[in-house]
């Protein structure tokens, strides 16, 4: 896994991925005391970056393995993502989804066209039966984070963070579960723009990068389910990307499921647009844990707009 | 008003207003029947595409007409775009606006440092009352649409729309009140993508262009007030703005309140963006009035995002 296989992924995605913007508000400066820069990743195809590693991994793959088909597990965003590339490029999807995930991400996921399998994320195990579905069908296994193909995919975000920001000296929030955006982002920032420093932000109980890059060692969330911010509330840090983060991050932030929902009711009312609860912990963390940070600016990537309404609506009564 | 100007007012413009994206989604086409191309306006700076206008204007002015400030009266997305565009000029700015506007536009308005003076639509005249304020106290107004700078720098959302898809055949459908936004895309689309015609959308009721484009003449509605699309229940096209409908428009489409609310809740459930319901007519008209439109692609106007979170929650309700 290296920055070569990043601007390789560029390539490959260029004219398919988005180009999101960067967007700033005087208001979100004021909340934070610093200069507020906010990657809007959740206009990205399918609502989240989850698209860049799909496309990067799916075009990666022969005409044959195309012609096969492939599967993923995904709580909602890596689906929608994986699903949409694999409609592009005309290959069959099938994807393993837990049954509690939004009812938005598993519709939507349906409606791209893929085979939608639902497990039960508390008694069954997600990888056993992504392996078992796959070896039967012959399918190709594109996995959430942890794969050097959908790492890179997820670096070309941080590529187009440097274009702008580059010259910067600040910390770049990044929502962080498995770490494959995170991770790639590092590696881009580390090249690109050295005055930029990845950090994860996770939700408080769903820490576990946090811990590990404190303890400096993989460790395990107790909790695998309940979580409000269920795009990022994964078990533990991949074994391809922690070593990354490792090397490249700065300290995580935990941030509280409130602070999420008033997170998004300032992307809404600012920004004008819609974040996920998962998707708004970097925010969170950039507006509402100040002492947490130096320097004049701090750069949060807003990573996914699917959330369901009745959610929403929670966030929006934070404005009142 | 030519040309030439919207080519000045972009290079006055540039790295101050932002370059906003065109999202789509094979959701959003299907519902439509036809590729659908939506210009994310509300994502610029002050949530709506008027900081485009009212740079341009502001920029414009001589150092002592900045020192002495501006005045503009507005329903709300004028004056946030005047409001922060005096601000970054360090002008003085007064704000007239009608005391039912949005709660949202008023208190940005004044967070954005600007003097506001509320009236009441139904019984006072804002044309005497900014008239009579200006001339007191040596203010220049900024009109909100029937001014050749105004209309200029709306045009520069026509030069990016004519940038990414030139080369296209289509409707460009455009949240139309007084008309500024609406002819300057009209002015740039004629010169630099003439495969791209504009036509208005308006609220049923309030849709005085489409019915003065149908009588060549201006036409004026019945009522001033009461549409929830209230950043575009103007009375009636401007003297400048209409000649240049006129001769480069398409008829209008008028579309109901429902139909706008509708369109917002496909825009935070497809695209991800904040579109307050004045915003949207151009999305609704695009998908909800298939049969007025021919070809194979659309591209719709999202004008603003500034929306009262219990308005929203009226567009949410509709995706149930």
């Amino acid at each position: 896994m290296n920055f070569e296989m990043i601007c390789d992924a560029a390539k490959r995605i260029d004219g398919h991925a988005r180009k999101t913007p960067i967007l700033s508000s005087p208001f979100l400066d004021e909340i934070a005391g610093r200069r507020v820069f906010v990657k809007a990743e959740c206009l990205q195809h399918t609502g989240s970056f989850k698209f860049r590693g799909a496309w990067s991994a799916v075009s990666a793959l022969s005409p044959e393995q195309i012609k096969a088909g492939v599967i993923a597990f995904s709580s909602g965003n890596h689906a929608q993502g994986v699903a949409l590339a694999a409609r592009e490029h005309g290959a069959p999807a099938v994807i393993i989804m837990p049954s509690n995930a939004p009812a938005i991400k598993i519709a939507n996921t349906r409606a791209l066209g893929a085979e939608v399998v639902l497990y039960d994320r508390a008694t069954e195990d997600r990888d056993a039966l992504g392996a078992q579905l796959a070896a039967e069908r012959g399918l190709n296994l594109i996995k959430p984070f942890d794969e050097p193909l959908v790492i890179a995919g997820q670096g070309t975000c941080g590529l187009e963070i440097a274009e702008e920001l580059g010259t910067l000296t600040a910390d770049v929030m990044v929502c962080c579960g498995g770490g494959g955006l995170t991770s790639g982002i590092a590696l881009a920032l580390a090249e690109k723009a050295p005055g930029l420093r990845v950090r994860p932000a996770e939700p408080e109980g769903f820490d576990d990068v946090k811990r590990s890059l404190q303890s400096g060692k993989i460790e395990r969330n107790a909790a695998l389910d309940g979580s409000l911010c269920d795009a990022i509330a994964t078990p533990q840090p991949g074994d391809i990307t922690f070593p990354i983060l490792k090397k490249h991050c700065g300290p995580g932030v935990a941030v509280s499921e409130d602070e999420c929902l008033r997170a998004m009711g300032v992307a809404f009312e600012r920004l004008k647009i819609v974040v996920e609860p998962g998707g708004a912990a970097a925010l969170a963390a950039a507006l509402y844990h100040p002492d947490e940070f130096t320097g004049d600016a701090v750069v949060a990537v807003a990573t996914g707009g699917n959330v369901d309404p009745s959610i929403f609506k929670r966030a929006l009564d934070t404005l009142v």
